[in-house]
This record gives structure tokens, sequence and C-alpha cells, in this order.
């Protein structure tokens, strides 16, 4: 069943690529619809897609075990295709503006020597290609306005959660006491968590009929989901050739879950460790959330290598995989509780077939 | 009138860029909201607002002389300052793509050093208040979804202007011959006509509550109008302190109006004058579209100053100037009768007025 559906899901990618690439509010030049067909082809299909497989299940959930009509699956495809768009463009334009190198086991897009700063413009079309979906394939239904209404939200709100994780970036380069949980949640929760977790089950509560203002606390309990299951351990520990990118958090200074953790835990011969200065005094950065002193980073941010070998090591050492595994079965555990108490059977096994998805994955 | 007109404008940016700071979607920090704030008064409001303001125009012209309310007022000027906002989106973004140095007399965005590559998403950023300004002063209207839908479909053809515009570029450098005067037009047709022109006016004829599907004629006046009134010229010829920016379409080697008039006009002894190789050899470029030989480029597309003196001196020796101004007249001419064959006077003097704000313009 499950490769049957995803065999479904790739006919419906075909179908949708071939009507953009033949959209009448653009006239079309060969070069240009042979840019596009290749872009799509690079960057769009080539995930896990377990975004845009999700409305497909969260739907049939919904519909109970009554057999999908042939036009609620295309429909449903459709909505997940949207999603795994949204997932491409923020990609394309994620790697630039994070300089990295791989992405899904292939060269970044921006990389490629013909594409480089056309990327940007092609991660706006992608972005475009959304609406372009909704009109062709929603603009009838009773919730098309709703629909629209939903993407830019939270297509704002991962926006915004990029914005501070590159402002939290620049800012901590200075002052690292700026780096805490509730920043990295708050990184997490709107840059991650609203268009991977509640925007599929969102899709699939509209194309059921449901008025979205009725299902806060699904919504709430999809973001807690996707705040605990962020992917900055597999970005540092992850095997490269299993999650397809190279992960590069440590150099690029980011407020991951790890170096807040690490920050927590070590002592202060730890944190020298960590973030010692080019001369080995330890500056002495004076900050108001940490109370007192704080070293500026000699190890932490650095491309070299070794550094971020002792950074990786300084982890172990402080057995942040254990801690990790431990966070994970706690939020496990909770978030179980929480979906048990929700009064519809149906909405349980959404939430608990997204939880059994990402629970313990490798990738 | 005209200054009272722009300082109430002024207002009710300042109106919704506050909104916009204090959205509830979004759990905002100081450092980011500062840096939106900052990022917004750099980008949004310092261009001439010709686009913004001509919504207001327009829809006062569409209520022939009826006194507007304040809530009209506000609202026509919230819907300027989306189409404000979405050219401040295109102008980041297309900055970055065409590595430019100035924009309205400052640097840009990108360039400054705090700034850099997260210009990317601050482009993103610029985008998404576009719907959140919509969605709060629109939602209850009964032309609300007719709105996305427009800011949407000129949004794509926006994009795939600009995507013509990279492409051809690209694919140019190797065959000139692909630069003619119908990819020129289809170029300036989707990457400005759409939403210069065509916009402003749906804009207000949505406002009054007409349905766009009855007033393709005045789409069409408009498309026209703007395809024809490039600033090809401008970016050449104008005045650096005057447009506010340092033009560089003969650097970036752009299909550009003045090329490809030049291509059309020079004689065989000038084609090798604009494009003759670096060893002096004129090297052939077979091409179906020219019949025969091409010239690759020694002066069109380099950064050195003096070839683009020379490409300029070309140009003069060709009488572009001359061509220009001839070509704009009977343009105006031609616009002019198709404006006077329009039903309704309200519409005319819509169309007048844009044509009148445009016509022999000097930035």
């Amino acid at each position: 069943m499950g490769s049957d559906l995803k065999a479904k899901f790739l006919e419906v990618y075909a179908a949708l690529k071939s009507e953009l690439l033949n959209d009448p509010a653009f006239e079309w030049t060969d070069d240009s619809r042979q840019w596009v067909d290749r872009m799509l082809d690079y960057n769009v299909p080539g995930g896990k897609l377990n975004r845009g497989l999700s409305v497909i299940d969260s739907y049939k959930f919904l519909q109970e075990g009554k057999e999908l009509t042939h036009d609620e699956v295309f429909l449903a495809c459709a909505l997940g295709w949207c999603i795994e768009w949204l997932q491409a463009y923020f990609l394309v334009l994620d790697d630039i503006m994070d300089s990295s190198h791989t992405r899904r086991g292939q060269p970044c897009w921006y990389k490629l020597p013909k594409v480089g700063m056309i990327a940007v413009n092609d991660g706006i079309i992608l972005r475009n290609h959304i609406p372009r979906i909704l009109k062709k394939h929603f603009r009838g239904k009773p919730y098309y306005v709703d629909l629209l209404d939903l993407f830019n939200e939270v297509e704002f709100q991962t926006a915004s959660g990029q914005m501070i994780d590159l402002i939290t970036t620049l800012v901590g380069e200075k002052d690292l006491s700026k780096y805490s949980l509730p920043i990295h949640r708050r990184i997490v929760q709107y840059k991650t968590a609203y268009y991977s977790f509640y925007l599929p089950v969102a899709c699939a509560l509209l194309m059921s009929g449901e008025n979205l203002d009725n299902h806060v606390d699904v919504k709430n309990i999809l973001i807690e989901m996707g705040t605990y299951f962020q992917d900055d351990y597999l970005d540092c520990f992850g095997a490269p050739e299993v999650i397809g990118k190279i992960g590069t958090d440590i150099e690029d200074f980011k407020c991951s879950w790890l170096v807040v953790k690490a920050l927590e835990l070590a002592n202060e011969e730890q944190k020298k460790f960590l973030f010692v200065s080019e001369d080995n005094a330890p500056h002495i950065y004076m900050s108001a959330a940490m109370g007192n002193g704080m070293l500026i980073l000699e190890n932490y941010g650095k491309e070299d290598p070794a550094c971020v070998a002792k950074v990786k090591e300084l982890y172990n050492t402080l057995n942040l995989k254990g801690v990790f595994e431990d966070y994970e079965s706690k939020s496990y555990k909770k978030l179980i509780n929480f979906i048990e108490a929700h009064p519809s059977k149906a909405v349980q096994e959404v939430l608990k077939s997204f939880l059994g998805k990402i629970y313990k994955r490798q990738k």
C-alpha cells in the first residue's frame, strides 16, 4: 500500500509539472520551459516526501476508512505536493544563505555552474507554483480562501523562523549568551514545525470540510511534536550518506540544540575548551543573561575540520547522545499522553501516525 | 493635493509597519523586531512611490469625483503599499542576482556588511508582508479572494519575466542571435509591465467592485504602455544622481532595447566593433535566426569601463537617442488612440494619467 501510494503520488507530480510548464499566464520560450523542467526535477521530488504523503494519510484517517474517490486522492496528492514545493523553495534559498554544499545526496542547486545566483529566482518560481496549483484545482472549493490563508500564514511563520535563526547567529557570534533553550525552541518551532507538522494535517482538515479554528488543540500538539523532534542531532551525528547532506551547524555557528545543551552542561573548563580565543587567553564577555563571564569561541563556528572534531568530542564527553535519547523518549511519552486525551479517535490516529514516523528516525 | 496625498500615504506606511512589527502570528524577539523595522525603512518607502500612489489616483477617477471616505483612502493606500512592498521584494532580490551596487541613491541592502545573504530571507519577509496586510484589512471584503489571486498571478508573471531575463542573458552570452525585439518585449512585459502598470489599476478596479474579467481591454492597454516605456534607455543614459542607481545593463550583457536596436541597425563593420573576439579574429557563430555569422563579443558584457564607453559610443553613432525618442512619441500617439477608443470616460482618465506620468520621464 505504501509503495502504491508513493507511485500514485509521483504520478500526480508529473501531471502538475506538465500543467505548470504550460501555464497560460506566461508566454513560454523553449529555453525557459526546459529550465523550469530541470529545476523542478532537481529540487522537488528528491526528498523523503514524508510531508507530502502525510496529507493523504491524514485525510484517509479523517475519512475513517471510507474509500477515497479518484478525485479525492488526486486533490490530497496535489496539496501534498504544494507542501513539497514549499519545502523545495525554502531549501533552495536556505542553501544559498547557509553556503551549503550538498542536499539530498547531490550538489545544492545554486552550486551548479550554470545556475549560481539564478537559484534565487528559481526559489521564487517554486514558491509561485503553489498558488498556481491551488488556483487550478481548488478555485471552486468552499475552502479555497482558507487554503490560501493557511499557506500564506505558514510561509510567513517559516520565513520568520529563518529570520531569527539568521539574526541569532549574527548576534551570537558576538555574544554567545544569546544562545538558550527558549530561543532555540522558537527557531525550530517557526522555521520547521509549522510547515512540516501542522501544514499537512491542516490541509487534510480543510479538505475534510473542517474549520481550522476548531482544531487549535491539534495544532498545538503538532507544533509541540515538531519542536521536540528537530534534526540538530542528525545534522551533527547522522551519517551523511543516509541524511543526504553534510551538516554544517558547527561551522555555521548555529544555535542548535546540541550547543545549547553543551553550554548548559559544560563546566568552566569545558566551556573554555569550546570557546577559547585565538591567543589562548580566555576573553571575557559580560552578559546579563549568563550572570558571569563568557568565553569567546575557539572551536565553535570555525571551518577547520580539527575544530569541528573537537566540538564533537566535547559533545561526546558530555554524553549528548544519551541526553538526547533520554529527552526524545520523555517527549514521546508526553506527546502520547496529549494525543490520547484527544476526543476524536480519527484525529488520534492522524497524530500517532505522525509521531511513529519521526520517533527514533535515522534520516 | 499631490503632496497632501503623499503625506497621507506615508502615514499609512507607518501604521502598516507598526502592525507588521506586532503581528501575533509570530513570537518576536527585540532583535528581530528591530531588524525588520530597519529593513522596511531601508527598502520600502525610498522610491518614487508612483505605483503605490496611482492606486489612489485610479480609485478616485473610478469614483468619478465622489468624495472618498477615510476608510476608502486608507484601504486604497494599503493596496498601494502592497505594490510598493512587492517592488521592494523584487528589487532586494534582483540586486543580489545582478550584483548591483546602488539603488535609490544608497548601497543595495545586501551590500551592507551586516546584511549580506540574509537579504535573501529579507526579500521573502517583504513578500510575506503582503498577504499579512491583505488579510488584516481585506479579509471581510467580497473581493478578498480576487485580491489574493491578483497578487499571486502578477507575482508569478514578474518572476517568470525575471527568469527569461536571466536565462536569455545566460544563453545570449553564447549565442547573441537570441537577442531580438520579440524576446526583449517579452522580458519587459512580464518582468515590469504587469506589476508596474496593470496591478495598480486592477487593485483600484477590485476596490470599486468591478470584475477584472470585464476589463481585459484595460489590461491590454496598460501592458502595452508598460512594454513601450521600459527604462533601458535610462539605465544607459540616465544621470545616476537622478535615477538613483548606476545602470549595469552593458556590463551584465543584458538583452536591452538598446543592444537589440543596435544589432538591428549596425552594419557588419559596427557589429565587429561591438562584438569582436579577444584575439581580434572575428569568431563566427552559426545561427538560424540571423541567417549568417555572428561575431562574439569584444566590448559588450565586459566590466572594463573602456569597453562600456565604446558601446555607448556606438549607441551614439547609431543615434539611438533619436531612434528612442521617435519610438517613444509614436508609441504615445498609438496609446492615446487606444485610450480614446475606450467607452468609459473614468477609465480614460485613469489611463491618461498613467501615460502622462511616464512619457518623457527623466527617472
